[in-house]
């Protein structure tokens, strides 16, 4: 089905653009788990829009309401649900565009599958808005991780073909632009800020880092760390690629060159590098996770596109109204966090006993 | 779990390198679709290695016996399960290595999630072996596909720094090295024997095309071709990384530059361009499906390497005894097929009446 | 996991009895179908207590709020959300029952499962208000089957001893008291009557019918209409039983008399009799599906019962306060349905296509 | 899909009556657990025909072949296959019935879903031979339980009209005949013997309880122990109810007599009782979990029946020929215990720590 995910920790979301609200469900997380609202409300301001030059104007105050699953802030056990309601929406903006695709948007797409039922206010469903209740879920995740000593954290690793800089574990967190090199940061702004002049987009690569994760985790085959972080990280929009580790560039190099091996330090089997991005055979090697994700231009534009009238048949051309981010990228790097935690949490609740006896 | 993917279409994998038997269990392929077991065949032949100078001398007929869901070779509408026998199997090659992990493999990651009970010959369940069983039902669902008009197919793209030209819808299938350029494709096979001798191994990408996809099919936010392709092509052993469409190369783009314009051609709603590469919203849009696939380099080589004893703690050199290929890229090229294969009729499958009336 | 069920629709519940609010969310309803919101509403109705004698006087408007997955009142094809807000809530009255478990409640069991963490005020996640929201997806579903033909009702078979007599395809919807006979019907009402003066209570079965079932619905073994039904019907908290066509009865008859023969009626295939209550081999026969469950009598009594203190270890009585039916089955009636909705709409919209070409 | 069950231990079977093998996969079962294979082969050997007056002379020797997920007869953690050739298949018996279908088998419901590419031979997948495959799934898990305590055992409660009389948690393992009573099974011999002589066949019920369960078990709503075992019950053909408890007769009863009141014995919670069969709202409650499963009679009855020719669209009448049991509830003894060991122990894998910290 479309908007449900895992196996052990089971996230489902819902809600359009524009319906009342967004939301998620998540069964499958302990009872007894507290959770730190206020963590968990400035997570979600990393994703929220309206805070500065570089992203869309709309703001939504994205404060989620615990309908279930909670006693106080203390999970019982059974499912948790939690919305937010949508606000600030203003379907006038969209109403004319039902019947002229916009390019690189799920519009034709949705058309087609649903035959004009689809909720085409604002993308509906397919909305980076549903981002909101990912956080939520992953967030929360998140916060089950960092007791249990895993850290997942991300960065902008690229804008247009600007690439940052330092240690992927080092925590963005505080930053009022996720890069970890603020003189990187500085200058994919100003494309930003040009591109958003000229009227245009652009896109980037995140760069998520999980430490502290146990070797033993994730499953062979389809159920390996990779295969379900994948799955995870292509629910957010715009995500065009995935690659671990060395990812792509592992495709050009040797088995001498790529292997990790092993030594003993502290006492410990460890890897002597970590080309394999912490998963090998689809299992957690005791390195830090390490994967990057590709994030296309918003397609929402403001120049003039060509596209076509699906009611008249003819073609046409259109101009984007309502208010976009030019790069959704650094708004996406807690999306990208919350995929890996929702994973990461998942595969760590299927580490039942292995091991007989 | 580990070993099943699919909604509507599912597939389990089951069987270890040394075990009595690989093979698979699908279910969800409608009743009344006759296999063509001469071209199956030749599907599974693609994989199977010791055919030539650039992989593994192991010979294995790999001729699937099939125990159930079929009435002749005509689909019955239940399970199907099929089996290949393993031969030729050499465990004294790898009995000494079991407390020796090889750097690159799972052999360390299964010792510690299955505690020393892994079947730890061959790779056990995390051997490419289980690639057999996966072009058994990949195999299958590629001839349901092009029965529909959906054409899959792969190549290789790339090998070491060596990149592959041209068409990747045109089918490489007759080829004994399948690449699109045979110039490139020698030059690959120069590589690879250059780094055979050297007792080395490279890495590559795999492309993979799927053309007569309708539009229409997926599912949005973790439904989504995407999501599902994915899932399925990390379940190929030494896969590290996916991109759809331009991928990795769309973060460096501008949305003036990446988004797909609408058209009208020959009546019919088309795109001009297909920078997606066939999915918007996680939804195919008509448009060829297009993704490229990253092999890490094979792991088993010839030189000496360092890794620990399990047992005694203690730091060691180990060398790789038995036949491995130095590049499996060439061998992954109808398996990655499979697996896109197994995602799209997943997907088409799960097309139901999505319009109610 | 516990609260999500379904393979082509997938419905999961959330909330507890004193929440924000109960929910539930369906996905895999086609999209372009209208639900009649005042025939829900009327549904939700049969199902809310305080109408009368014989039920509790808590009140509640159970008027849902939809939160997503609809355009106006029509589907879009995405997950369809609805909450009921939970009011006239007195946690006052359970607050002091947390550490001694009700006889026949859930309060151990999830006491021990939750280790204390779960809510357990009006039984948590296990109360029967949940139904309130499992009758919003199954009335949902039943609209959407009547559009198809298919007609779900139900009826109260019996309360303690007294059996209702009757057609059981005849619909009871308009009645106050959901018995075929409204002889039978009074005498039951007496008997609650009684009980609820003696401070006890009384079980009861539902019998319900499915007609215009079309053949070939369900899947072989684990997927058979028998095995979707029970999943879903002892998803309602009470049922101890369930049985399809003769059922029990069946298993003390003779295969001469049990077997339904075929015959041609207006040129169609048809059985003489429905010993098997429209299923064989998990698959509708095209013959009404006829089933009955079991319902203990409510555990809730204003007796005096044993308990045990769980804090300190010490037995004790007590008193169960609050406001509870002496009979729940009256209001069962529409759970069941929508159990057996929910169920038929899942094998219904799995329905793809089974026969190739 | 039809042939798969479970969560955290997943097992789909596989095979029709005449073809090749049938056969189970099955994941999730912890490495580490060695089978006992004469153990198995005995649980096998306690539902195969051919040993005595009351079942079919056709002769089997049920002896499952491993094809992965051992070594040695130790589990490795990954996918358990295991297969059972099928062999004294007589095809002709039933090749000229494809047309004509059974009444009470699922001849005609199977046509009308397989378009006429089902398996008809032997019923296909419909067939009871199955649960061949279904026990050696059980018969493992059976043992898993057994080695932690949990003890499953399954006597025939009732043939016809004879009831049998004894404590169910007394197993029956090494009995000819599986009754408590000796007397009663006698009268349930000559009862079967009578209805062979007459060309007729009966019914029953097969009554299991397991013991050793901690509380704790299960999960609210549709995951609940009750929902589990009778989804994995209904899984067996011929299986037309089932209840937990007292089941129906709970239903005639008042909520002071069925309530089951907790006490401390030997410095534990305990229940007084035990009405519920073990299960509070879902969840084990540490009392032995009781079920009983309604039988119908063996459809395939020497008589002659009438049925319709589905080619010519004319009734007919046909006399079932092949060999077939009078009374299939002893040899489905075993099967019960199987279905409930699968449900159980998919229930105590998902066990994970519950509660947080």
């Amino acid at each position: 089905m479309s908007s449900c995910i895992g196996e052990n920790l089971r996230v489902s979301l819902f809600g359009q653009s524009h319906s009342a609200a967004v939301g998620m469900t998540m069964e499958g997380l302990p009872a007894g788990f507290t959770i730190d609202m206020a963590a968990l409300q400035r997570f979600l301001g990393r994703r929220a829009p309206g805070k500065n030059a570089w992203s869309t104007p709309r703001k939504e105050a994205d404060a989620p309401e615990f309908l279930s699953g909670l006693v106080g802030d203390t999970t019982c056990g059974t499912p948790i649900t939690a919305i937010i309601r949508n606000r600030d929406t203003r379907s006038a903006d969209y109403g004319a565009m039902k019947d002229i695709p916009r390019p690189g948007h799920a519009d034709y797409t949705a058309r087609i599958k649903y035959g004009g039922h689809e909720d085409a206010a604002g993308g509906g469903h397919f909305s980076a808005r549903l981002t909101a209740a990912l956080c939520i879920a992953g967030g929360i995740c998140r916060q089950y991780l960092a007791e249990r000593g895993i850290l997942v954290t991300a960065h902008v690793a690229a804008i247009g073909g600007i690439r940052d800089e330092g240690d992927p574990l080092v925590s963005v967190e505080g930053k009022e632009f996720p890069t970890l090199s603020d003189a990187r940061g500085e200058e994919m702004k100003a494309l930003i800020a040009r591109l958003r002049a000229e009227g245009d987009s652009v896109g980037g690569i995140v760069e998520c880092a999980a430490s502290g994760v146990p070797a033993g985790l994730g499953d062979p085959i389809f159920g390996g760390l990779e295969n379900r972080i994948a799955a995870a990280v292509f629910g957010i929009p715009a995500v065009k690629g995935i690659e671990f580790g060395d990812g792509f560039a592992a495709a050009g190099n040797t088995g001498s060159g790529n292997n990790d091996e092993y030594e003993i330090r502290d006492g410990q089997v460890r890897l002597r590098s970590n080309h394999a991005g912490g998963i090998l055979g689809g299992i957690s090697d005791g390195m830090p996770i390490l994967f990057r994700a590709a994030f296309k231009p918003t397609p929402s534009i403001a120049r003039e596109q060509r596209s076509v009238n699906l009611a008249t048949g003819r073609e046409t051309t259109l101009q984007v109204p309502g208010r976009h981010d030019p790069c959704v990228v650094p708004r996406a790097v807690p999306c990208v966090e919350a995929a890996a935690c929702i994973a990461i949490t998942d595969a760590l609740l299927g580490r039942r006993r292995e091991i007989d006896g």
